[in-house]
């Protein structure tokens, strides 16, 4: 946690202070071992980042007089489509997702997405969004990205696509498709990212259809796990 | 896995025949639900690659009939000198750092690594090798990347590392230096990734001594684990 993420409702009404439980109370005592006087770097969900005094710091709650003096960096123009992967996977990309500062992220079902996943808490919208919190904290910044599920494969390249992709370069990772996956392009970019066995010919035909190109990250398959990183580092200067 | 992994000793001696036991038997029988009859892509451990028949699937093993057409995609140039991670993650890193072509991995202390980590046996040789061994059935690949422990700072930056940056570019990611973080670049590269507390200024000063160049990779602070993918997908075309 580089950055403590207050929400909004632990304001002390009506002061420049907030109070905190829970895991990020715990963390400031054992794993950053703070105490009072100590100053943490602290952000509001949705608003600016700044630094905190710790004024008091019990059993219960951490007490921090708050000044915010900066907005949070700059989110990169950045929408990922992703095919629902495995839950424990799923968690981990969701915070990766939001420390990489991805504006939205798609959650998709395909042809060969297990349905199962879409049984897993993993994707209610408590959890998704307490992932997207260690995200942020990890990278400082406050605002969340938006998530949306769409699991049935049709409707979203028939309705939901579409006018997002309007003025954005539309990229498939693709592994075998005769263009290279580019370097460091310019404007807002909407990534697709299939699921571990791979698109089918007919989802490749249809994303095409639609606007994306297919790239090609090299011989080598990999997991999606590392894939969303390594496209960042990629697309982005 | 996208390619059965076959070590030399499982050959039946004289024949085109290997037998296997253990998690790849049961991963061909459960998750890919293969027959006798059907075909794998395979790789022998060390070397080539090609596709096998299944002749025989029984409880306890699986008998194939290889046939060897060519070889593992090349390596990228690339070594990673890495800070040791907390093990859950140094287990992915391992696996994901195979999948992603390295032809070696520094495994290192620093001032800011957690001792107890060298305790885990996340750092065994067999552990590592089984790991190993995961990311290169992901990317169809036979040749295990050079894993070695270097425990102290000192030693490393004294003998071990100078003869390894002769005719390599060694970069440092170093969130808040000058120079960003380039894309594309030609021939071998050496990358130093430091631990999730970051190195300490003493250790970069040396690390510059001996010829990293620190380089930044934007304003967000990110875990080591998508920075190794990060950074492929960024120096490498």
């Amino acid at each position: 946690m580089n950055c403590l993420l207050i929400e909004p409702h632990e304001w002390v009404p009506g002061s420049d202070r907030v109070r905190i439980t829970g895991r990020r109370r715990r963390h400031a005592d054992e794993i950053l071992r703070a105490s009072p006087g100590d100053t943490l770097r602290v952000g509001v969900v949705g608003g600016r980042i700044g630094s905190a005094r710790i004024v008091e710091l019990d059993e219960a709650s951490l007490e921090l007089a708050v000044e915010l003096e900066r907005d949070p960096p700059p989110k990169r123009p950045l929408h990922i489509v992703l095919a629902l992967p495995r839950p424990p996977v799923f968690r981990r990309l969701v915070s990766t997702i939001a420390s990489l500062g991805a504006e939205r992220l798609l959650v998709v079902g395909t042809a060969r997405t297990e349905k199962s996943f879409w049984q897993s808490h993993a994707i209610d919208d408590d959890e998704v969004r307490e992932r997207l919190l260690l995200g942020l904290e990890q990278a400082s910044d406050t605002i969340l990205p938006a998530v949306e599920m769409h699991r049935y494969f049709e409707p979203l390249v028939e309705e939901i696509l579409p006018p997002l992709l309007r003025d954005r370069r539309a990229l498939l990772a693709h592994p075998g498709s005769a263009r290279p996956c580019p370097h460091a392009i310019e404007g807002p970019i909407t990534v697709f990212v299939g699921p571990e066995g791979g698109l089918i010919d007919y989802e490749i035909d249809r994303l095409e259809s639609i606007g994306f190109e297919s790239v090609d990250l090299g011989s080598r398959v990999l997991r999606v796990e590392p894939v969303i990183p390594l496209l960042v580092g990629r697309l982005f200067d």
